[in-house]
């Protein structure tokens, strides 16, 4: 066990925070110890952190006992995260507000802790698969949508640390509702919670955007929940591509999971929207839907 | 003159192209040695890059007279410009297209020639004066509309050096016609010529934006076009604040002399579509409307 512990010299407690649920995992120099360990954000009475202290308690226990001693925890999460100060300053979703989410887990864990905004998260591990991209948009599309903007190889994280609020893009002026209180922000279209939403409020029934993403080229309800989410996201896309001119867009998140059904009209509706200029090439993140994970892990690392 | 010549190490013939006039002068380390010069951008069927000889033979004449043999010529340019390459790759509004600039002017003038994007160029002059500020956009307001994005201290070139061009975000969808061929590009909302167009078309009669912004509060049509301007500009404000996290935003080119006619309600108009965060600082800009000529006169100093 000793010799084991001297021989890894990151242990690092990984946390991929989402809408829906809290997934964790342990992570010896870049190895994975066991399965991905996984709990819902809310349940009853007990909010986002005490479900976040929940994993990372199991995930720490897990640890112990292949006979490793955590050295750090890494955390992505959604929210306008000033990671320098470890603070989530406003998460809708989590209904955070200035929570120090880094020290509150020092303080539990005896363990260094590193928060970053959960699509940077996930956009380093996409750049540790693909070193040779260096000017990108790494979208992932999940309860909400954000984007990690990396440009000469840097990602751009802003004044405070809030850069990437993409899913609060007016994309419809006037339109629907957004939990941030504005109208007509991208992520009331484009999200999976949206594509499901709007799906079911036309009639429809399905437990999941995958499930309407199964149904598109089948059912004109699904087509339509479809194609809304796709114009107001080729929208979004657009608007990025006229600003920083990425080579490439990657979509991650649940939603990528789509595929080509995703990404198909998506590249023909940018390439008409940006006929004025070339298109970026659109692609579905190599990390997949454990990219949040991965980049988590390579947060904690000590370089 | 040959002392003289010696002391100084940069002569630069330093050049501003608009969407209306070509703008130089002469910077002999970075100070001035006459009054600038322009020409305008078209005359007759002489075209932009005609405008841009006449006044590079002008600034070098003037270089002469005054015992000086230019070094370099520094070039701001709008349009999709990849600087790397000295080529404008798109200008609807000079109407170029791969556009060799930089080894057009090196082969008549014989001078080592550096261009870049207008926007950029001019937020350097912006980075000179306040060395402090290190994540703002930069957006000067002129026949069109651009942005320079620098996030900690450095500027986003993008992919192929086209990053920056705000004023063709879609603002309203299916708006007004684009000279970019699209519908409801910002800049057909509140660029200088959008706002005079806008007031002249409901019936006004004025010359100039600026016209337009002297009868604000007096003129109903004024009011009318000019809160049209502030209104697609705070929502392309709003979408660059969200993506970026800007400390500042910096309003530059020919609007920006409207000072608080624009800036105030500018600044209530973002801060009300940016309730969900902290709105970035407003301001206009510090180098004025000189900020691409005295950028331009960077551009080509030789570190």
């Amino acid at each position: 066990m000793e010799a084991r512990q001297r021989m890894e010299s990151n242990i690092v407690l990984a946390i991929d925070i989402g809408g829906t649920t809290v997934k964790g995992s342990v992570f010896a120099d870049g190895s994975e110890l066991s399965p991905e360990l996984a709990a819902p954000t809310f349940e009853g009475s007990l909010g986002a952190f005490d479900a976040v202290l929940a994993v990372v308690s199991d995930l720490a226990r897990t640890a112990h006992a292949h006979g490793y001693e955590p050295t750090a925890i890494g955390v992505g999460t959604p929210g306008l995260v000033d990671a320098p100060f470890g603070l989530v300053r406003y998460a809708a979703n989590l209904k955070w507000t200035d929570f120090p989410l880094a020290s509150r887990l020092e303080e539990h864990f005896s363990l260094p802790t590193t928060i970053d905004h959960d699509a940077r998260t996930a956009a380093r591990a996409e750049m540790a698969l693909r070193p040779a991209l260096r000017d990108f948009v790494f979208i992932p599309i999940g309860t909400g949508i954000s984007a990690a903007i990396v440009t000469a190889g840097r990602t751009v994280t802003g004044a405070r640390g809030q850069a990437g609020e993409l899913g609060h893009v007016t994309t419809i002026p006037d339109g629907r509702a957004c939990s941030c209180g504005r109208l007509g922000c991208l992520e009331t279209y484009a999200s999976a919670r949206a594509v499901l939403s709007g799906y079911v409020e036309a009639g429809g029934t399905a437990n999941s955007a995958a499930d309407v993403a199964r149904l598109v080229g089948k059912d004109p309800l699904a087509d339509q929940a479809w194609s809304t989410a796709v114009n107001a996201l080729a929208t979004g896309i657009t608007t990025l591509t006229a600003i920083f001119d990425p080579a490439e867009i990657v979509i991650g998140g649940g939603l990528s999971a789509a595929g080509p059904v995703l990404l198909n009209p998506l590249r023909d509706e940018v390439r008409g929207l940006l006929g004025w200029r070339d298109a970026p090439a659109i692609s579905a993140s190599r990390a997949g839907p454990r990219a949040g994970l991965l980049g988590a892990a390579l947060l904690g690392n000590t370089p």
